[in-house]
């Protein structure tokens, strides 16, 4: 079987990700790299790989059954996975919440137009604790769902951080509290506000002579980044940031606290976790992994815009529906 | 809408647990109950549900939209589903995971000759740890997948217990050693023995008059059962059993500890667990769920035999793909 032709659109941390993901399954093979920078300033990690410039992609294509689209979700996303829908069957991981049955119906229209089948949203979360959420609350439905996120770097707020006056260097990571973790597990279904639910621990490099006070004062004051959180801020040395904070780690918990039975009395718990050290990483495997389901359902003829919600898990696995069974259930 | 019209063959705690599940979802109505024994002996736990012969089911094979299967793998299920799948569309939790590609296959061979569908060994495991199992290891193909049960009531091992000369009473509880999952969390992906994974702790009331040790060593050594474990055996009084040991708790882990990224250096780990007060309420929650997807699938045209794998997970829920897409994505 002819593998898995894949394009890579965006090639920063999410798109040498998929890259690498790539890699591991040997029913794909990468088949171009897109960018918007001059293509001979690129240096692919894998020997050989063709970089074009994203505005000529539609030349290739005939060469591409699935291009992975690896901008950011506030402003690439938005034109981009609608604009390569055009010419391609396009996978994102656009994660703007609020924004998504938008940025749904826009892709929709264009693939139901052209012919080209779309997966939104994919990743962690959105992605698999969406798809935790949905199991969950569907198998309990008198209950109360919790996600906490973390011990893991935020790039919004560590990039708020970055525009502090003094700051030469800052990272954030956002921290779950477990005092509201086991909370939840112990079934009482807590109401939690935002602040009982996770803190945010900052590490600053300070610019030669800044105030440090000011600095701290001005994160910790932050209007929706920090304000509403017990938030924590760390100067250290550049060496020490260089060292210790260089990597992208995340994760999270999804957990449903649940009652069934005679009078609704009897506590059932369901938790998701992930703990990931790298967080693009990870993203890209969801997102290639995906790839191959969305190649799948394009031979069965599917048309337009899907979600993971929408993709039978089967569909994600190399084994066979016999296979499957067999060895996994 | 029309509620789904649920029928339930078999009435011991997977039955009730699915009569109080239906309670839970107010697009489902309870159409009947369906028993080997004398119906007039069965007292449901809902007012006015209508009890009937197992035998006589398919007189009302046009009032039931699904039928689920509450009986037991080692002999009900192999024959039940197959011959109710004559006349309805059927949901098993048939868990004998080596015998499921054969009881697979004789479900799908009566649904496709008679139009109907079928899902089985639905549950927790198989069932959302299958589905677990197979996210993981498609989103993560380099890594190592451990699954750990408990700590909970097991009904085998229990079973196997009160067969022993001179035992009154006796519980068995599967218990995960945390060790091992500490290990397997540390992302060292290490090989695990059956002993080191759990351990089996039992509670036996025994005959007045009783050679304990005699009991403890006919348990501890029993083949396949206990032999391979660590066994521990409290003897404690009738009250005591009644008291504490009346509930069938259990629940468990499934693990993926995955290596991503240049090199395959970069440790992801992937966690689902369960923490249940009731076994078979939970179990059953999950068959009715899946009833809703039943439904909708025969709908659209479905026949023939279905797992979880099969089953895209918008179909369990009772939101449309909008409304998920705004809540849930």
């Amino acid at each position: 079987m002819s593998k898995i032709r894949i394009g890579i659109a965006g090639y920063g941390n999410l798109g040498k990700g998929v890259e690498l993901a790539i890699r591991q399954n040997d029913d794909m093979e990468l088949a171009g790299i897109f960018t918007r920078r001059d293509p001979s300033t690129v240096n692919p990690l894998t020997e050989g790989a063709r970089v074009y410039k994203l505005d000529d992609a539609e030349k290739m294509k005939n060469d591409i059954d699935v291009m992975i689209i690896c901008g950011g979700s506030a402003t690439d996303l938005p034109e981009q996975t609608p604009e390569l829908a055009k010419n391609f069957n396009v996978i994102d991981s656009f994660d703007t919440h609020a924004r998504i049955p938008e940025h749904f119906a826009n892709v929709d229209k264009v693939c139901k137009e052209t012919g080209h089948l779309a997966m939104i949203s994919l990743g962690w979360d959105p992605g698999l604790f969406s798809l935790n959420r949905l199991y969950a609350e569907s198998i309990l439905p008198n209950g109360k769902s919790y996600t906490f996120w973390g011990k893991g770097v935020s790039q919004g707020h560590s990039d708020a951080i970055r525009r502090v006056e003094g700051v030469k260097k800052g990272i954030q990571y956002t921290v779950p509290v477990e005092a509201a973790m086991d909370a939840v597990r112990s079934g009482s279904q807590p109401e939690l506000s935002t602040r009982e639910k996770h803190e945010r621990v900052c590490y600053v490099v300070p610019e030669e002579g800044a105030d440090k006070a000011k600095i701290e004062e001005t994160i910790k004051s932050m209007k929706n980044y920090f304000d509403q959180y017990n938030t924590t801020v760390n100067f250290i040395t550049d060496e020490e940031f260089d060292a210790v904070h260089n990597k992208m780690p995340h994760g999270g918990f999804v957990m449903r606290s649940g009652l069934t039975g005679d009078g609704e009395k009897t506590h059932q718990m369901i938790e998701y976790s992930l703990k990931l050290e790298s967080n693009p990483e990870f993203t890209s495997s969801v997102l290639v992994c995906y790839a191959r389901a969305l190649s799948r359902l394009k031979a069965e003829g599917a048309v337009g815009c899907k979600t993971a919600f929408d993709i039978a898990p089967a569909y994600l696995s190399r084994l066979s529906g016999e296979e499957l069974r067999a060895a996994m259930l």
